[in-house]
C-alpha cells in the first residue's frame, strides 16, 4: 500500500546548540589567556616560539595530523613515523638546539611515537655516548658523523633485556677484551640476556650504544657501555647481529621496537665510551668514580617526561572540559522542574562532575612549574659537569656528582607520580566523555595506549619510588641515631624532633582555612613526610627496605606533590602579572585538596597531620566552594594552554566547542555511510539466509530417516 | 683485518630458568584446583559443562584463538569477528539455553567482541522484545523469525543517541501516530538525535528495536520501543534508513557499531512492542505501571558484567602472578649480598609486589560469589515475572515490579564498582609485569582497550552509583523523619539511631583482629554506609542531591563491596569442602583489608569506623601478615581459575611457566626476523643517506654566493 508523502507528523525541530554555551562563557572571560600562557610556558618568547612551530608543523604537508591518524594500524603508523622523521630532519639541520627541543616536544602531544622515535637516537643513543664518552668520542660520534641531524647514523640504546630492566647492574650481555686483538667480542649468552624493547632496532638504527658486562682477563667489572655497529651504510645487517621485531604494543605502534642478539660481534677497543670507564691496550682497567653517571642517558628523558605530563593534562582537560560545557544532560536539581522550555543541565555544572575534572586541570597548571624548574636544573647540572670535565676539575667533577645525584631524587620522584597522575588523567577524562571518550576520533583512547608505557619505561615507576623514598627514611634513621643534619632539598626532615615524640599529635590542618592555605598546605605535606618516614623507619629498624616497599612509596609521591606544589607556589608569588594570581592560587588550593588531601586523606588522619574535622570540611566545604570558584573560569583556564585543534585532535574538543556536528563531521569523512555493506557482509549474509538444520543436515535426523536406519 | 673466530673469550652461560620455580611451587600446593574450580563455578555441574566447552572451541578451527589475534587491526578483526559468530551459530542450533550461556561468557574472556557482536542481538534486541513485547510478539520475532539463532533476523538496539545517553527519558527521536494509515513514523529530528554507538548497525543487522518519543495527536506519551526494519532480506537499506560505521574505537573493534537516521520511515501499528503500552486503532493510548520496564533489556547485560569482571580479574591476575613466579629481578634484602651464587629473587618474594597484586586474585575469587548470587536472581525475577504477565496477575505483576527495582538498585551498584575494580586490575596487572605488559601479546593492552567501554556503556558507572546511592540517603531520611523502616537488603539501616547521634563515636573496627574478623568487618562496612548517609543526609537538607555526587557515588561503592562481601562469606560457610575453607577466608579478609579498608582509610577514619590504631595495623600487620599466607597457594589459586591457555592469550601467562621463552617464540613467529628492513624502507636510507643541505641546496648561501649576489 502506497503512502502520499507528508511532513504533517514529522518531528523535524531543532537540534542541541552546544557552541552557543562555550562562545558565551568565553565572552565572559576576565583575564587574558595568552598572558596565562606566558605563565604556564615560563616566559613570553618560549610561548611564542611555541606557536610558531606550533604554525609551521600544522601546514606543513607530512608532519600535519588530523583524525585519519585514529584510523591507522600498526603498519601505517610505522610508516608514517618514518616518513614524519625524514621529513623532521630537514627542520633539524635549521633548528637552534632549543628551538628544536621546543618542536620535539610540541610533536609529543600530537604524535608520540615519532618523538620517541627520534627520542632514542638524539635523547638515548646521544645521551649515552654525551654521558659516557670522551670529548672526541662525542664529537666523533655526534657530530662528525652527523648523528645529531639524523644523517648517516641512527642510533638505538641497548640497556634493557630479556630477563633485565630494572636490575641494570644484572645485565648478562658480555663484552669481553680479546687482548690479542685489541678488541671487544659482544656476545649474548642466552635468550634471556637478548636486548630486548630497543627502540629503532627492528628497522632503523644503524648503530647501538650497549650495556654490557666488561671482562676482561677472566674478571667480571659490571656493566659498561660500548657502540656497536648493528648495520652497515647499506642498511644490511652486520655479520653476527641478528634483530627481530617485538611486534604489537599497547601503543606507541609507530616505533620499530626490537631484540639484538649478539653472536661473538667484535668491536675495535676504541669503541668503547670512555669518559670515566677505560680498559688500555694491556688490558688495565680503570673504574668510574660512580657507576649510575653511565645512566646519565636515562635523565633526560625522566625530566622530559615531566613535561610531557604537563602537556597531557593540558590537552586531555581541555577536551573532557570542552565537553563538558557544550554537552547537556538531565535536568539538574536547580532547574526548576515545571519550566518545561528549561534546558537541560550543563555536565560541568553537576557537582560531581567538576570533582572529578578539576583536579586534572588544576594539575596541569601546577606541574608546568614543575617542568620548568627541573628542565632548568638538568641544563645546569650537565653544563656544569661537561665544564669540570672539559677541564678536568676533581674538584668540579665530584661536585657535580652531587648534584646528579640529586637530580637524580628529584627526577626520579617526580617521574612516577607525574606519569601515573597524567594516566589517571586521561583515563578520567574520558570517561567523563562518556561513550563519546571511547570512540577513537576523540583521542583518549590512542593517548592512553600511548602514554602509559611512560609509567614503565626509563625507570619503572614502583622501582624509581622505592629508590626516591629511601634517602628519606635513611635521612630519619641518620638524625635519629646520631643527629646528623640533612642538606639539600629536604632539609625539612630537620624539624623531625619538632612532629615525632612528643610533637607527634600536632595537628596542622585543622579546618577548612588550613587546607587553603597554601603555605600551611606545604608545612603539612612535609610533616606527613617526617611523621610516615618516621614511622617507616621503625619498621625497617626490625625488618628491612624490601619490607617497606608500599610506604616508600608513599613518601615518594608526597614528596613529589611537596615540590611541585612549592615549586608552582614560588612561581606564582614572583610572578610579575599580578592580575592573575587569584586564578592561579585557586588552582593551586584545589590541587592540595583534591590530588593530595582527598587521595592521601588516610594518611594525614592516621598520623594527626589533619583533623577529622579538617577532612569533613574538604569534603563539604573545601572542594565545593574552590569548585565554585573555578567553574566561571573554565573556557579561560582551557583557552590558556593554547593548544591548536591539531595538537588537540579530538573531535569533541575543538576551539569552537561545536561538538556534535564536528564529531559527526569527521565519523562521516572518515566512513563514508555510502560503505553500508561491509566487505565481508557474505559471511554474514551467508549466515543470515543459511537454510534450516534439518535441511543442512540433509534431513538425516529426521523420523523417517529413523525409521529407515533402525530397521 | 680477518681475526681466527674463537669462543675462548664469549660467554655462553646459562639462562634464567622460571619453569622450575612454578613446577617446583605447583609441586607443594596443599588443596586440590579442581575442587576450587567447583567453588568458584558454583558446582561441579557447571565446572565441568565449561571445561568441555572450552575444549570444543580449543580445536574448533575458527573459533581458536592465539597470539595473531593482537596484530589484526579493526579491519581484520571486524571480518574474523562475523565469521566467528557465522560459526557460533552453528553451535546456538545444538546448544540448550543455559550451556550457551555458558559458551558465550567464555567466549567473552578470549575474544570480548565476538561476545558483545553476538549479545546485540540476543542479550539487547531479543530481551528488549521480552521485556516490552506480548507473548505473541515475542514468539513472532525471536523463534518464528529465528532471531535466537542468529538466521533471518539480526537484530540491533537503538537506545542511546548523539546527544543522549543517560539520560534515556530525554531521548528526542520520534514516533508520530498516523491514524489515517494506522502506521507510526519513525524520524531522527536533528543530528543530535541520531541513533548513535549502536552495535551491529553498521554492517549486520536487519532490524532495530528503537527508543523513540511516542507522539499521538501532538502529545508527547514519552520513551516507548518499536521495531523498525533497516535492511531488507538482500540485505539492502531499506528506504528512509540512512546507516553509517562509527568507525575506530578505543577497543571492541570487531564490532561494527553505528550510526543510524530515520527519515519519515513508516512502520505499521504492531511493530510497537505493547506488552505494558498500547496504542489502540483510534489512537488511544495506555502507559504502562513503570517506565523503568522498557529498560530491563539492560538489566542481564550488567548482570552479565559481574560475571565477566570476575572472569576478567581470574585471567590478569593469574598472567602477572605467573609472571612474577617466574621472574626474579635484584637480590632482594633476604638474600645473603657475600652469596656470589644466589640467584635473583623472585618478584613475588617482595612484598610491594604481594600487595599490588593480591587484591585482584582476591577480588577474583569474591566477586565470583557475588556473580553468581545475581545471577540467580535475575533468573528468578524474570520468570516471576514472565509468569504473572502470562497469567494476566496483576498482584504478581506489581511484586515483580518491586523484585525488579530491587534488582536495579543491586546490579546497578554491583556493575560499576566491579567493573572499576576489573579495569583498574588489569591496569596494575600490566604494570607488575613491567615492560612486557606493554607487548600486546601478553594480553593486557586489548584486554584494557575492549574491558574499559564497560565502565560507560549499559548504564554510566558515576550515574549508576548515584541513583544507588541515593535510595540509602532517601532511607535515612525517612527513618529520621518518621522511623520509616526499611526493608529488603538495606534492613541494616534500621540500626540508624545506635551508630550516629550519641552512636556516632562507637568504633567498630580497633586493632588488627577486628579487620580480620570478617562478621565484624561487614558490620563495619555497615556502620560506614549509615554514618556516610546519614552526614550526607544533612547537606541534602540544606542543599540538594546533585551536591552530594561525590558522596552517593560512596554509599553505592561501600553496599557494593558489603554486597559481594557478605555474599561471599555465606557461600564460604556453607560450601562442603572443609579442605578449602581457610584458603578462602584469607581471600576475603585480603579483599577487605585492601580492596576495601585501604582505599577507603579516609572515610572509615573521619567516621570513627575504624580507629587510627587499626589503620596503622592494616598497614604494619594485617597486610604483610595476610599477603604471607597467600604467598605459597597462589600457584593454586591461580591454577584453580582453570583457565586454558587459549583463555589466557598471553606469552608470560600461560600454565608451564616458561615466560622467556614462550614470549620470545611468540614474537619471532609473528615477526620473523628475516623481515629486518622494513618495506618502507627507502624512507629512512632516504634520510640517513641524504647529501649535505649546503649541497642540497645547490651551494645558495655559500660565501662564494654571497659575492655574486651581493655585488
Amino acid at each position: 500500500m502506497s503512502v502520499p508523502f507528508t511532513a504533517k507528523n514529522v518531528n523535524l525541530s531543532k537540534g542541541p546548540d552546544p557552541q552557543t554555551s562555550i562562545q558565551t562563557e568565553r565572552a565572559a572571560q576576565k583575564f587574558n589567556p595568552q598572558a596565562m600562557q606566558y605563565f604556564l610556558e615560563g616566559s613570553r618568547e618560549r610561548a611564542e616560539v611555541i606557536k610558531a612551530l606550533t604554525q609551521q608543523m600544522e601546514r606543513d604537508p607530512i608532519l600535519f595530523t588530523d583524525g585519519s591518524f585514529y584510523d591507522m594500524n600498526k603498519n601505517q603508523l610505522r610508516e608514517m613515523t618514518a616518513v614524519k622523521i625524514n621529513r623532521i630532519a630537514r627542520y633539524m639541520e635549521v633548528d637552534s638546539p632549543d628551538v628544536y627541543a621546543q618542536r620535539l616536544s610540541l610533536i609529543g602531544v600530537f604524535d608520540p611515537s615519532v618523538c620517541t622515535r627520534i627520542a632514542v637516537n638524539l635523547g638515548l643513543f646521544a645521551n649515552c655516548i654525551k654521558g659516557n664518552g670522551t670529548a672526541d668520542q662525542i664529537k666523533y660520534w655526534t657530530l662528525d658523523k652527523h648523528t645529531n641531524y639524523l644523517r648517516g647514523i641512527y642510533g638505538c640504546f641497548g640497556m634493557t633485556e630479556l630477563a633485565h630492566g630494572s636490575n641494570v647492574m644484572g645485565l648478562e650481555t658480555t663484552a669481553t677484551f680479546d687482548k690479542e686483538n685489541d678488541e671487544f667480542i659482544i656476545n649474548t649468552p642466552h635468550v634471556g640476556a637478548t636486548k630486548w624493547w630497543i627502540g629503532g632496532a627492528a628497522h632503523s638504527a644503524t648503530h647501538c650504544t650497549v650495556y654490557a658486562r666488561l671482562k676482561v682477563d677472566g674478571e667480571d667489572y659490571g656493566v659498561k657501555t660500548f657502540v656497536v655497529p648493528l648495520r652497515d651504510s647499506n642498511h644490511d645487517l652486520m655479520p653476527g647481529v641478528t634483530v627481530g621485531d617485538i611486534g604489537a604494543k599497547m601503543g606507541r605502534d609507530g616505533i620499530d621496537n626490537g631484540w639484538i642478539q649478539f653472536s661473538s660481534v667484535r668491536i675495535p677497543r676504541f669503541f668503547m665510551l670512555q669518559k670515566f670507564c677505560k680498559v688500555s691496550r694491556d688490558g688495565e682497567v680503570v673504574l668510574p668514580p660512580l657507576e649510575q653517571l653511565s645512566y646519565s642517558a636515562l635523565l633526560g628523558g625522566r625530566v622530559m617526561m615531566v613535561l610531557e605530563s604537563y602537556r597531557m593534562l593540558a590537552r586531555v582537560s581541555t577536551i573532557a572540559l570542552r565537553y563538558a560545557i557544550g554537552r547537556r544532560q538531565f535536568k539538574g536539581d536547580n532547574v526548576d522542574p515545571n519550566d518545561e522550555n528549561a534546558l537541560e543541565t550543563q555536565l560541568l555544572d553537576y557537582p560531581l562532575h567538576q570533582k572529578r575534572l578539576f583536579p586534572y586541570l588544576a594539575a596541569a597548571y601546577v606541574i608546568s612549574a614543575g617542568a620548568l624548574k627541573v628542565e632548568k636544573t638538568i641544563e645546569d647540572t650537565l653544563a656544569f659537569l661537561d665544564k669540570a670535565v672539559a677541564n678536568n676539575d676533581q674538584k668540579a667533577i665530584m661536585q657535580s656528582i652531587g648534584a646528579m645525584k640529586s637530580l637524580f631524587v628529584d627526577s626520579g620522584s617526580l617521574k612516577p607520580t607525574c606519569t601515573w597522575l597524567a594516566a589517571e588523567g586521561i583515563d578520567q577524562c574520558r570517561q567523563a566523555c562518556g561513550g563519546h571518550g571511547y570512540s577513537a576520533y576523540n583521542g583518549f583512547g590512542r593517548a592512553y595506549n600511548d602514554w602509559v608505557v611512560q609509567c614503565t619505561w626509563e625507570g619503572d615507576n614502583n622501582v624509581l619510588c622505592m629508590n626516591t623514598g629511601k634517602p628519606f627514611v635513611k635521612n630519619v634513621i641518620g638524625l635519629e641515631d646520631n643527629g646528623k643534619a640533612v642538606k639539600g632539598g629536604s632539609e625539612f626532615l630537620n624539624q623531625l624532633k619538632d612532629y615525632t615524640g612528643s610533637g607527634a599529635s600536632k595537628v596542622i590542618l585543622e579546618n577548612a582555612n588550613d587546607i587553603t592555605d597554601l603555605k600551611k598546605f606545604i608545612k603539612s605535606l612535609e610533616v606527613a613526610i617526617i611523621r610516615l618516614s618516621s614511622e617507616t623507619a621503625k619498621t625497617v629498624r626490625k625488618e628491612n627496605f624490601d619490607f617497606v616497599g608500599a610506604e616508600l612509596v608513599n613518601i615518594s609521591k608526597l614528596n613529589a606533590h611537596r615540590y611541585v606544589l612549592s615549586t608552582y607556589v614560588d612561581r606564582v608569588d614572583a610572578h610579575d602579572d599580578a592580575s592573575l594570581k587569584p586564578y592561579l592560587y585557586d588552582l593551586g588550593r584545589v590541587y592540595a585538596a583534591t590530588v593530595v588531601l582527598d587521595k592521601f586523606s588516610g594518611i594525614f588522619l592516621t598520623f594527626n597531620v589533619a583533623s577529622t574535622n579538617a577532612i569533613t570540611d574538604l569534603a563539604k566545604i573545601v572542594i565545593p566552594k574552590l569548585c565554585k570558584q573555578i567553574r566561571p573560569n573554565v573556557v579561560g583556564l582551557t583557552d590558556s594552554f593554547q593548544m591548536s585543534d591539531m595538537m588537540i585532535n579530538a573531535a569533541i574538543g575543538r576551539y569552537d566547542g561545536d561538538i556534535y556536528e564536528n564529531y559527526f563531521d569527521l565519523v562521516k569523512t572518515l566512513n563514508p555511510p555510502r560503505n553500508d555493506k561491509a566487505p565481508y557482509s557474505a559471511a554474514l549474509e551467508g549466515m543470515l539466509n543459511r537454510p534450516s538444520l534439518e535441511e543442512r543436515e540433509r534431513f538425516e535426523k529426521s523420523a523417517e530417516t529413523a525409521e529407515i536406519l533402525s530397521k
